[in-house]
């Protein structure tokens, strides 16, 4: 990219610092409602599908992606499991300029929510 | 499946064929809204997953799943494409006792509308 | 509607009713897809959300929405609530020709699953 | 809210600013990718629910959404719309300690993409 056409919409107080967890934080957000829900078959299929999910996002260079899925008896049709926030741990690195941003989803047992948090700034 | 446990749930008037119709239907809506405005990072994942999905729902015995996704340029890291209901076209068999009914989502350029089908019923 | 674009993409073994409980499958798998995750601000408001949507689907006359959220503490800015399957209670009638097809989701705690059911077929 | 139970979980160098940019990241990518999709049935009910979803992100303090929806003929039960990303315009302010950002989506025409934006920082 050698010209960003979105500069001109934001702020010039933006620092490459700022844009990088912008783009980072969104592409967390888009995951996690993206992919919510989704009737689980193959576990390495949706993670990999999350993680190229998430590479597709601008700015972002780096995406790993674990589910925590445990194992349900099935003994009954309607025994599938859905991809929940408590089953997710998804890291992501963010670059814009020259800043680096580590960023990632995990569950935070202690509130019972799957919490988005920025692991490591480098500029 | 041995005992049906939704049975109860069910109205007495409700055959194999409305239940094998009744399954699928709830399928596609489902793949319809968990994948629309998914990013595209890799298609063949994305329709491996969707296929996976699919399958997982009760009564679904078979799956096919393909993405009519254009090249874009890539001039700009903004021009990624997310899944929109124009490029799906997906199969699925469902079966429920002696009932067999294949279905479908394809687009239907007539009414620019990603229709929802019903193309054959064995019972 | 006089004519029905769509019929010519459909087996002509397909029926009235088999329409209509085909529509309402779809209606109820996309609700259901497409609203868990959702973060629940308002209960009233989401539940009219869900009720206007379901009447968009082509063929739904009748839908009735109740979102069972309990209150959860506010200590943490981290403790909203997010709409799960287990919350869910709607019911839609599909009508299609001469037949109307009354169905809906309901928690089952037998099994820990989100039931999709028809109660009620007219033809 | 007194202690940030969440704060363990991040790199101690996260100032206000960043994490106000984050928390408004997370909210925009959240509603698109929950939101899209979505049949509309009313336009209002379903601004004032992105809206109330907003707000329900931790750190949001104010959100505001008008989503252009040009009417469409409705000749066929097919025709109805879906909530697509050149419709959205939302605006929303997160705050973390003493820092306030503005930030936003709107469709930017000259990429054909749903643009995320930071419009104000104040720290």
């Amino acid at each position: 990219m050698e010209i960003d056409l979105a500069k001109e919409y934001f702020s010039s107080s933006v620092s490459d610092r700022d844009r990088a967890i912008f783009e980072g934080g969104i592409t967390l957000g888009s995951l996690y409602h993206q992919f919510v829900g989704t009737p689980i078959g193959n576990k390495k299929i949706l993670e990999k599908n999350i993680t190229e999910s998430a590479l597709t996002h601008p700015f972002i260079v780096d995406a790993k992606t674990e589910l925590k899925v445990e194992e349900k008896s099935e003994d009954s049709p309607y025994e599938y499991q859905e991809l929940s926030g408590e089953m997710m741990k998804i890291r992501i690195t963010a670059e814009f300029g020259s800043c680096r941003v580590k960023m990632g989803i995990k569950y935070m047992p202690e509130v019972d929510f799957p919490l988005m948090y920025i692991s490591e700034i480098n500029d």
